[in-house]
C-alpha cells in the first residue's frame, strides 16, 4: 500500500520521469508509425511502448503486488486491491503531428475507487497531479499552483472542448450538437490536455464518446480534487469510460447534461 | 531598411519579446473578454491589445517611415514600401481558452513581397523566423533547429491540419472535404502553430478559408524559406488571405490542390 502523500507524490514523479525520458526525445523526431488497425488509421509508435514499459519497470520494483492495466501491454495481477491505469501517451496523434498537447496518464484505483492521478506534458514542461485527495496541483518550471475549476455555471457562458467531432459515431452521441450550440465557445483538438484546462479553471467542459478506461482514469482524480465533476453521459460513473463529461461544477454539470439528453 | 540579416534578426527578436512581456503573464490570468461582434463571438483581449501597441511603440521608434497593418490598431503609412503585417495574437479563442497554441504573428512585406517573418509562442517557448531568405529557424531554450518541410509527396501518408471546420462557411470551401478524406491523419484546433509545423516537417498540409491578411503575412516566408509552398485554393498568392493552402513541397501541394477543387 502506499499511503503517505509525500511517498505517493515521489512514486508519481518517478512515474512520469521514466515516461518523459522514452516520450520526449522522440517527440517530433520520430519516423516510425504504425497502426493498430487494419481499416482506418489508429498509430502507435515505439515511444508509446517504450514509456509504458517503463512506467511498469518502476511499478514491478516497488509495487511487485500491485495490478496494471496499461493501453500498450494489457493487464497484470487483475485480482489486486490497487490497480494502476496507464496511457503511457493520450493523443498519439498530436504526438505524431507535433502538437504538444499529448500527455502520459497514469491513474491508481482502489477497488475500483480513483484516488490518485497524474497527467504529465514534458515539451510543455507541465504535470498535473492529484494525491489522495490531499493535494492537487499543477506543476511547472518548479512552480505549484493549486487547481481550482472555473466558477462559470451557464453553458452560454462556458467554453467546451472535444478531441474531435469524429469521435461522435453513433446516434447515441448525437447530444454533443446539442451542447455544442448551447456554449458560448467550442474548441476541438486538445485529447488529455482539455481534461486538466477544466481543472486549472480554464474551460468548462470536456464532452466526448468512445473513450477507454485509460483514456480517463487519471483524470478523474484531477477534475474531482479541483472541484468539479466527471461522469458519463447519464450521470453515472466514468471509471470505465465510453460517453464522457468532464464539468468544472455541479450547475453547469447539470445543464450540460441536460443539453446532453435532450 | 533594413537590410543587415543579423539587424533584422535583432529587430524580430525585440519585436517578438516586446509582445511577450504582453501577452504572456496575461495567459491563463486575463478575466476580461470582449467581443468585437454584435452577433456570433470574435473574442478581443487587452493582451491582443496591449501586444500591437507594444510592437508598434518599436516599429514606430526604430523605423518611423515603415508601414502597418495590424488586426487590433489598422493601417498607418500605406504609402511605404516596407510593411508590417501583425497579428498580436493569432488564435485568440486557444488563448482565453488556456491552449498553447496561439502565436504573435509579424511579418515583413517589402513592395508586397513578404520577405521576412515570425511567430512567438512564448508559453512553449518556441520561436519561428524567417529572414530575408537567409536564414530559417526554429529557436526553443536557446537552441536553434534549421526549418524542412517534410518530403512526403502522397496525400495518403499526409498529415492535414485546419482550425476548424467551423470557418468552412460557403460552397466554395466544400473541396476541404475532398481534401480532408483523402488524407492519412487530420487535426484541428492549431491556429499559426499548424503552418509552423509544416515548416517543421511535422505535418504536410494546412488548408483554411476566410483568413486576413495578417492571419497569414508572417507564416508565408517561414513555410517558403523551409522549402514548402502557400497559396490559395487556386495555386495564386495567399498574402491577402482568403482561402489559403500551406503545403511542404511542390508534389503534394498540387495534389492538394487536384483534391481541393475536385
Amino acid at each position: 500500500m502506499v499511503s503517505n502523500a509525500d511517498e505517493l507524490a515521489a512514486l508519481f514523479n518517478d512515474l512520469c520521469d521514466a515516461a518523459a525520458r522514452e516520450t520526449l526525445p522522440r517527440f517530433r523526431t520520430i519516423k516510425s508509425v504504425s497502426n493498430k488497425l487494419d481499416k482506418g488509421f489508429d498509430p502507435v509508435t515505439e515511444a508509446d511502448q517504450a514509456a509504458e514499459r517503463a512506467i511498469r519497470a518502476v511499478i514491478h520494483e516497488r509495487h511487485p503486488d500491485h495490478g496494471i492495466v496499461g493501453e500498450e501491454y494489457g493487464i497484470e495481477r487483475p485480482e489486486a486491491t490497487l490497480q494502476w491505469v496507464i496511457d503511457p501517451i493520450d493523443g498519439t496523434r498530436a504526438f505524431i503531428s507535433g502538437v504538444p498537447l499529448w500527455g502520459t496518464l497514469i491513474g491508481l484505483y482502489n477497488d475500483g475507487i480513483p484516488i490518485a492521478g497524474a497527467m504529465d506534458q514534458p515539451f510543455t514542461g507541465e504535470r498535473f497531479m492529484a494525491l489522495n485527495g490531499k493535494s492537487n496541483l499543477s506543476i511547472r518550471q518548479g512552480i505549484a499552483t493549486r487547481l481550482k475549476t472555473s466558477d462559470v455555471t451557464k453553458l452560454g457562458d462556458a467554453t467546451l472542448m472535444t478531441t474531435t467531432p469524429h469521435i461522435l459515431k453513433s446516434d447515441a452521441d448525437n447530444g454533443y450538437w446539442k451542447l455544442e450550440e448551447r456554449v458560448k465557445l467550442f474548441r476541438y483538438g486538445a485529447d488529455c490536455y482539455a481534461y486538466c484546462l477544466v481543472a486549472a479553471g480554464q474551460i468548462e467542459l470536456v464532452a466526448e464518446s468512445g473513450l477507454n478506461a485509460y483514456d480517463i482514469a487519471a483524470l478523474i482524480p484531477i477534475i474531482e480534487g479541483a472541484g468539479g465533476l466527471v461522469t458519463n453521459w447519464q450521470g453515472g460513473s466514468a471509471a470505465q469510460g465510453g460517453q464522457v463529461l468532464a464539468a468544472a461544477n455541479a450547475e453547469i454539470h447539470a445543464a450540460a447534461l441536460e443539453a446532453l439528453n435532450s
